[in-house]
C-alpha cells in the first residue's frame, strides 16, 4: 500500500510518501516541506500547499492520504491555519477518489514509538530507525509527515478490520430488530 | 460590486450573493444552505461544500468573497470543521482569482447592525429591512451569509482606502530610510 503522510500547517507543512510492504516493513519514497510566507493572504497560503500536495498526489499516486487530526492548540490561530491546510489536502485526496483518514498524534506517536507521549526527538529517532535511513529527516514536520504514513500502513489493516467487524456486527442487529417487529405482529395481529 | 457572502460550516454551511449600487445600496441575488449528514466521512463532507460553493462561484462570478473568521467555540471540533469548510471555499475563490476577505462576527454585526454584541433575531431583521425582502432569510446560517455579505460590500472601500493609506505610507518611509542611509555613507565617507 502507498500512502502519502501529511503534517498539516501554513507556514511549514511536511509531506511524505510511504510504501508498505508484508508485515510491517515500510520504504520511504519522498518527503518534504512546503513553506508559505506568514504575512501572505491566507487563501493564497492554501493555494500553495494544496498546489504542492495535488502535485505530489498526481506524481505517486497514493492509495490513502493520512492526515494529522488538528486539536485546539496554544494558539488558537495556528490551529486553525493548520486545519484549514489540512481541509484542502483532504478535498483534493476526494477529489481523486484517494481515501482519507486522520489520526491524532498520539496514535501516530504510540504507532512508531510505543508509547503516546513520547517527544519529537524520540519520534525523529524511531522513524529514521524504522525507515532505514542514513539521515534523520529534517525538520520536525517532515519527520512527522514519515511517522504518520508509518502510523497509517500499520494502523489501516486493523482499522479496516474493526470497520468490517462493526458492520457485520451492525447486520446482526438490524436483522435481529426486523424478527422482533415481525414477531410483534404476530403477537398483535 | 458583485460579493458572495459565506457563513461557513459542515453540518450547514449559508451562501448568498449581493450586489452593491451607489450608496449603501444592496441587493440579494440569491441565499441558500448547503447542509451535509454528520455521519458522513469528512474528507467528503468537504467535497460536498466545496462543490456547491464552485458552482455558485462559477454562475455568479462574484468580485470577492466574504468568509466570517472563525475563532474558538465552545465546541472545539465544530471549530475545527467550521474553519477547514472556510478554507476549502477560500482556496476555490483563489483558483479563480476571485479576492478572498475575512470579516469577524463582530465586524458583521456592528456593520448590518450598528452594535457588535447583537444578537440572530437583531442580525436577520436588519438583513430583512436592508435588502427589502418580503420574508426572513432562515435559517440563521442564510441570514448570516448575507449579512457577511452585505458587511463587505460596505467596508471594502474603506478597507482598500485604509490599504492605499498604509501603501503610502511604507513608501514614504522606505524613501526616507533610504536617503538617511545615503547621508550615513556621506557622513561616513
Amino acid at each position: 500500500m502507498r500512502v502519502m503522510g501529511v503534517d498539516p500547517g501554513l507556514t511549514r507543512c511536511g509531506l511524505s510518501m510511504v510504501d508498505s510492504g508484508p508485515g510491517r516493513k515500510v520504504v520511504a519514497l519522498d518527503v518534504g516541506v512546503v513553506r508559505t510566507p506568514p504575512e501572505a493572504e491566507l487563501a493564497l497560503r492554501l493555494m500553495a500547499v494544496a498546489d504542492a500536495a495535488e502535485e505530489w498526489m498526481d506524481t505517486h499516486r497514493p492509495e490513502a492520504v493520512a492526515i494529522e487530526r488538528v486539536f485546539a492548540q496554544h494558539n488558537v490561530r495556528t490551529a486553525m491555519g493548520t486545519a484549514q491546510a489540512g481541509g484542502v489536502i483532504a478535498l483534493a485526496a476526494a477529489r481523486r477518489g484517494i481515501r482519507v483518514a486522520f489520526h491524532t498524534p498520539s496514535e501516530v506517536k504510540a504507532a512508531v514509538t510505543g508509547h503516546g507521549t513520547a517527544d519529537k526527538a524520540q519520534v525523529t529517532a524511531m522513524v529514521t530507525r524504522i525507515l532505514g535511513l542514513q539521515v534523520a529527516p529534517k525538520p520536525a514536520d517532515a519527520a512527522d509527515a514519515l511517522a504518520l504514513a508509518i502510523c497509517h500502513c500499520w494502523r489501516a489493516p486493523l482499522l479496516d478490520r474493526m470497520a468490517a467487524a462493526q458492520a457485520k456486527a451492525d447486520e446482526v442487529r438490524r436483522r435481529y430488530e426486523q424478527r422482533l417487529a415481525e414477531q410483534r405482529k404476530v403477537v398483535r395481529g
